[in-house]
């Protein structure tokens, strides 16, 4: 997918729908992000401050131009997003059940867009069973 | 399980026998938690101590009653539940060796509630092989 | 492996070759590591200043002699090093396509070691498909 730069972006429907597609009832889905300054997450699906305050933590614990980053090649949001990446995920892996990843209520699968600037990103589904 | 409030629950004996029940000698133990304010995780069985650090860190890096955070509506602990959760694990991955889920000496299968008060957690198993 | 103190270690070529190994074509790949004080993580494999800064931040964040530690047995690094394995990851499930890991450019897989001296760590590989 294509992000338009730093935020969340909900996968939730696209992983069901790959689910589905396997047909596989039981087993395990595999979710991979294949790049290390944008990350996977399972986050609360229902208030979208939940994802806006995340934000704001990760602003505040890896700020953008943080002086301690000498990796600064691509800009000052470059090295925040690795270490962002790192305290992340880049892979999930969610039961299946009937035929779909059986998720909490709450629960959402979300790309992590850790650059300012939208990217190119390559997100793998595996389904096994 | 029902949690009793904040703190760590260990679950290693039950994912342990849920391993046993499947009679699946070799492949891989999936632990999956479906709850975004509680979490996963593998940690030092041996020292309290560990347990209870982490815990210090965690509450001084996510502090209940931050100003900064917006989603409140469930109150103080609400948001941090939330960052807690998305910096430590949803799902472990456990590789099953002769019939058990193949830890080191020191690791513990930890269930890691957030919330201040006590919640009923679904956990599930998945053991495939 | 060995490890020769704090620092990050390149396993890609040794994880690429247990997966060549298994003679598995299209499946699933788990590397996990048996310990509390070390851990996995998939980084940006091309500026070693990455891995530099990486480092500096987990210094920040859970600094070594923290007085808000108690577990203390083993010296000042050893609950910092408990945190960081909490915060990073035990495990790591890689997809594998055409008989390898189906990493991006630039993801490689490293070991991280916390603690200042070097230790004996052990890592399993487990592929299915």
């Amino acid at each position: 997918m294509t992000t338009r730069g730093r935020g969340t972006y909900d996968l939730t429907a696209q992983v069901q729908s790959a689910v589905r597609a396997s047909d596989i009832d039981i087993g395990m889905c595999n979710v991979f992000i294949r790049h290390t300054s944008a990350s996977l997450m399972l986050c609360e699906n229902a208030d979208p401050a939940v994802l806006r305050d995340l934000e704001t933590f990760m602003s505040r614990l890896a700020p953008d131009g943080d002086p301690a980053n000498t990796h600064t090649a691509e800009g000052p949001d470059d090295m925040p997003a690795h270490i962002r990446s790192v305290l992340t995920h880049a892979d999930l892996n969610l039961p299946v059940r009937q035929g779909r990843c059986d998720l909490g209520t709450w629960q959402g699968v979300y790309l992590w867009e850790h650059r300012q600037r939208g990217h190119e990103r390559k997100v793998t589904v595996t389904v096994t069973g």
